[in-house]
């Protein structure tokens, strides 16, 4: 097992130093599901033509793209990353949930692992800001990471 | 059922006006839960002392404080609030999960939901990154709602 | 005729100080039109259902919304203020221009003309960027204040 | 003519994948019109020694530099790139209108053409709140891009 | 003596709860002194009418304003407060120093003396920034509050 | 003697062109003193396990952490670069005083001697507003740089 390479020998926290790695390209795709209730989703998608799925969705995907490019002013200690692309897919996963994906990608020192992960979780929280006047009893769950690659090791979630 | 506020008759997205609220004391707690598995969590909190788990969960706690304060700036349609209170706890559950409690809190014309979500999210987030060289397999979940008060009516998770 | 409230006798820049001054509602709308040619347009609104309109108004609307929030990040003397509400209109004027409306409202003890105006243009300038691959000859114009009130005198464009 | 490369097949907005393209020096250079009236624009410059020219016009180039760099952060699908080079010119065009150059520069895989637009912008925008006491009258126009080069083609506004 | 109000009895560190404070008017002005060496003030202020100190000074004064309104997104436990007067005097103290006063007011459940000291250093530093190509020898000292008022207590630095 | 970088002929502040230069891989320390006082360094370091050292210290280590990442938002004609490393270690230097040392680095084009000052910088402050409600008399000194390396010239303060 790892070490917990963001704590050092005088349990201090900070930031790794990554100036002797190299640059490759990174990719990495986070989830995130918001469980919105069946009554919820039902009427989020009501309409063929114009139904508030549009909007929300579209919505959850710019704050998800803008949050994942500032992900290092969010969690302390990850790097600033020049993010390259950062892609969503929103799409409604049976009767009461939405799944969310987000793919970010770079050329850099360090994974996207976290720019991912915070993409996803700003979009499932915008999602809920969207339709919480419907009802509070919405959760989000699952944000983890999916696939990563171009680091020292590749991962793919079970 | 409510409507979907941030929505309009046209189908656009946009702020809600809450220019005609009256001003009221708001507070809202915020869940979120971290699994992090039997040897991550066993290692964090190794040592009476000096486990890593003093600067992890402090480190979370101050990455949710600050993006707590900015959840207008991630969320699109959130108002900004000058938060007067933001509190943390953040505790091992069991041997694998760990909880974290945001409890926000302003006078205000709109509620402090999503500063609580926001800031127990970037608690989470700022977790996962500071034990993701230890294991890829954390998943957040049950980010959600506990209790709110303050506003045209209060709400307490079943 | 007034002075130049931001440049003291020394000829020194600065913030004005509004610390005496009464809270009351302010308003503000202002305009920017975005010249996009006829060719763009028609592209853009090409479809009765599934036009590209749809996503870049909204991304524009987005856009607005998160950068009059932040106005006084960007305008160095403004001061920083609470929106309760930023309201967009975006709609095709002719064959060859789009017109974007942003009204702005908070109770302050300054007014929100600069918020409305930082709107208006970021919006502009978004619908810009989602253009630009199609020409690179689009221009912004006639960003201006249309409407304001609620502070010493109100306002409204000739 | 050229796609909307900012909307995908099925109507979504997102960020374009440069993933893949080449780095190479890239320069913009944006212009942007601030028409304040002959009073103003008298007044503005009045006094060979002391005119308020001076700190107005330094206070637009410095929020113009600022904003310039943070370019990524108010439009949603541009992508962050570390500016190598930001020079402003701002200049009495005639006796009732200023003229606005930025000109932005760095190695990146994507263009600089929406931090040229965006740091004009914002200093046409800085002028107008630094004068908006003496008159609401003022107008932004003509913000446009003057020229582009080093990527897939230059350009040249005619 | 006082306790350190942002660290709870878990030695867990923390926002102060403010919501039950009252609102009062709060000011506070900080200090900070730059020694930049005999060689560079006089270079700077060579010139009676072009010196560079107009640009070097006028910059830092909007550098520390922009840093002061944006004070709680540095100071991890400041509150969020909306500034209502934020004004500089920057002035050659003698053949080697410049000092650097900023005054800060708003009404609030809390003092503005982080917000004091924090324009007062990010002017300090941009004086610094713009003065290294010069010297490195450059260091800023003395920055301390001069006086505060408003709430529960007055303070004057002896 | 060198020439004042940041203010062309005309005496208009801005960004120093970098374009041209090379990427070489750059370091720099910079230092910051806190002068507390005997009686609050004395309750700082009180008890072995459970000193408010602990949280105060690693509090300022993530601010200034997160300060020296965005230096370029506060600092006007500082270029954005992408931190690869930020170091800090804080220390008691006697018994009235804490000693602060950041050391960044990065490749680029230009040096990160700011982005070490401002990092200190913001520790400082921090550590200040952890203590004030014990002390109003505490003062920062010393913030200067002690190494820096990678560029045209090296420095090392005497």
């Amino acid at each position: 097992m790892n070490e917990f390479t963001h704590v050092d020998s005088n349990n201090q926290p900070g930031m790794v130093d990554v100036s002797d790695k190299t640059i490759t390209k990174r990719e990495a795709t986070a989830e995130s599901i918001v469980t919105l209730g069946t009554e919820i989703l039902q009427q989020l998608t009501d309409g063929d033509i114009q139904s508030k799925k549009g909007p929300i969705f579209q919505t959850a995907i710019i704050a998800g793209t803008m949050a994942a490019k500032r992900t290092h002013e969010t969690i302390p200690f990850c790097h600033p990353l020049p993010l390259e692309k950062c892609k969503f897919s929103i799409t409604p996963l049976n009767t009461t949930q939405v799944q969310i994906h987000c793919t970010c990608s770079t050329s850099a020192r360090t994974g996207v692992e976290m720019e991912a992960l915070n993409g996803a979780s700003a979009a499932a929280l915008t999602i809920y800001d969207m339709c919480k006047a419907v009802s509070k009893a919405i959760t989000i769950n699952n944000t983890r990471l999916l696939t990563k690659s171009g680091g020292k090791s590749d991962f793919q979630a079970t």
